[in-house]
């Protein structure tokens, strides 16, 4: 564990502020982390992640085993190297996306067979394969395989499905540890399951706990819960969770989620919205969710958002970003994005600023007040 | 003509090197000019392409006409602004591109009726609004309105048609010089036309040079000729022009015409080849054109050229290039776009310090011998 070192630097209530150190350099928490599926941020190069502020991007196990394969980036000296970013990197599991992604799965207790969605090729990954995936790939954060548990579910095949996950959360450990030079620098994080089950997060809490990992994460959330539902599952998991350790939220989340989830002692989150919805046109500001394809904006000399520093906001119009939209320009893709990465990680700075400040209910009551509040009123 | 000025500061042969002097700055030719149809040049930004070493980007009046249109852009304070480019731009005519995109197309001796290919609308282009439409977007170089001859082409069609050209480039400088302010500081380019027929180029010449213009292109090549029909037309049309002009081939090309037109004399060019191939999996080098999409480069841990100082080949191997571009990645149209800018920047200024050297000849045996030699062996 020499490499990873989680410090609690600050807390307001129960959210956090901390430091996460890896062998790759320091994570300022609470974080977002940009989502660099198959080698790439997308639309963005490394340089323009590093500059919204980003400092740890992660990596999708499913996409890289299949294209270009953990074996080839391995050979060309690893994920880090290979897309030049020099940075921490988290890499999921591939299980998330078995699930969402690959054809004709066959879930065992051995693991899982797939085929790939990009030719129909046949697949396995098991715990062991995954952590040694993760390894290939150089990951210094490494997650636990799971299965992420659907929903709604029945609360006998919520149990079924946590307690496989707990199984499998063993021999993650043990296949991460197998690789005894990588694991002596980097981290494993266990993933709770349960779904929006009380007992049942509690007891994959305690299984992990047993087991025991340099972070936990959340799993099994934002599959469609509903914010409700899943910051109830925030508020009777989080507690139980080790508070020395770094706690991530998987796949979470809208800007209110990222705010709330925070208050509730989350220090890790990753999602694809922002990449995601800068190549559909879509902004996520601090007042709120604006979509450049709307026809207000075509004749808008005013930037995106005069408060934002970002190169979107900085040199162009709406009315050009609009028409970049509408264009298809791949340059309207990478300005938008650069524009969201950069407001979720100011948004997550304004979070620790206000967390070290002990006034994070007064940030959360202004945050909700100006996306409330909506955009500005059109020309 | 106080805002455009032309100096022709060296020469080896017919070749020329020059300076030419805009409102918006300096150009040093013999320059490629990277194209930026939709007020983007596709996959980069403004500070991406100047970073490449371009000192001036082309417009297209018939993509602007139609999204967003001339109106706004001037509306928000012209091209310049709308795309935070602030060098010089030249715009074409609409001409080209209203016989190779829009549908329905009447051609009169007014001008040219059509329908968008976007959404059907109708059109009118004349010189007198072409002229216009380059006014309100701005343009620091006007191409005077003329009918692209298509080719093959029967010579008394060649014929009729170069003479439309020529009776619309005098309607475009009145249209041009109605916009007084805007005559005053930029200038307008006159377009030879005759297609492949000698006489009818050397009555073109003929004709704009009584007109007058600031500078003249050379059009309706780079349309299916090949290059020794191309060369042809430049020897015998180059040495008509005045000498104190800068020269524009319009459309062309790769990099070995490139390379020949300056050799003949030519200034100027334009061409879409660098950044659409770029988005295509397909680099132009010193060692000839390198298709990405090759199975030879997905284990590739060198760089596409270790030559050269693009970010593509500075940061990142052929093999994660490659996977960029199987993946559909947008940053693999973005690093593939910025090396193709980069190489056909470098060309230039190679080919101008060989002009001032008075080894133009050497230059060119060097280039010829790389590029037939090929790409290095693979791994």
């Amino acid at each position: 564990m020499s490499g990873f070192l989680f410090t609690k630097n600050a807390t307001d209530g129960r959210a956090r502020v901390g430091l996460i150190r890896t062998i790759r350099g320091d994570i300022q928490t609470a974080a977002v982390m940009p989502v660099g599926t198959a080698a790439a941020v997308k639309a963005m190069s490394p340089e323009n992640v590093r500059a919204t502020g980003a400092e740890i991007i992660l990596g999708n196990t499913y996409h890289l085993m299949l294209r270009p394969t953990a074996e080839r980036i391995a050979a060309l000296g690893g994920l880090h190297r290979f897309m030049n970013w020099d940075g921490p990197i988290l890499t999921d599991s591939g299980g998330f996306q078995v699930m969402s992604l690959a054809k004709l799965r066959k879930i065992t207790e051995d693991g899982v067979s797939f085929q790939s969605h990009l030719d129909g090729a046949a697949y396995q990954l098991t715990p062991e394969r995954s952590m040694e995936i993760q390894r290939l790939l150089g990951s210094n954060i490494v997650m636990a395989f799971d299965e992420c548990t659907p929903f709604p579910v029945k609360k006998d095949d919520a149990a079924a499905s946590m307690q496989l996950s707990m199984r499998w959360a063993k021999r993650s450990k043990e296949g991460f540890e197998a690789g005894a030079e990588h694991a002596a620098q980097n981290a494993l994080f266990g993933i709770v399951q349960g779904s929006v089950f009380e007992d049942l997060r509690a007891q994959s809490v305690a299984a992990l706990t047993g087991i025991g990992f340099h972070g936990y994460a959340i799993g099994g959330l934002a599959v469609g819960e509903g914010q409700a539902a899943m910051l109830s599952v925030l508020d009777y998991t989080a507690p139980l969770l080790p508070d020395d350790r770094p706690r991530y939220l998987m796949g979470v989340g809208k800007p209110p989620d990222l705010v709330q989830a925070v208050a509730r002692g989350i220090d890790m989150f990753d999602c694809v919205l922002p990449t995601r919805s800068g190549r559909n046109g879509q902004a996520f500001t601090r007042r709120g969710t604006v979509n450049l394809r709307n026809a207000r904006h075509a004749d808008d000399p005013r930037p995106l958002d005069d408060g934002c520093a970002c190169p979107a906001c900085s040199n162009y119009s709406r009315a050009y970003l609009a028409h970049l939209v509408r264009a298809g320009e791949i340059l309207g893709a990478v300005l938008l994005t650069w524009h969201n990465l950069h407001y979720y990680q100011q948004l997550m700075a304004g979070l620790r600023g206000a967390i070290e400040a002990t006034r994070l209910d007064d940030f959360i009551r202004e945050f909700e007040a100006e996306q409330a509040a909506g955009d500005i009123e059109p020309v």
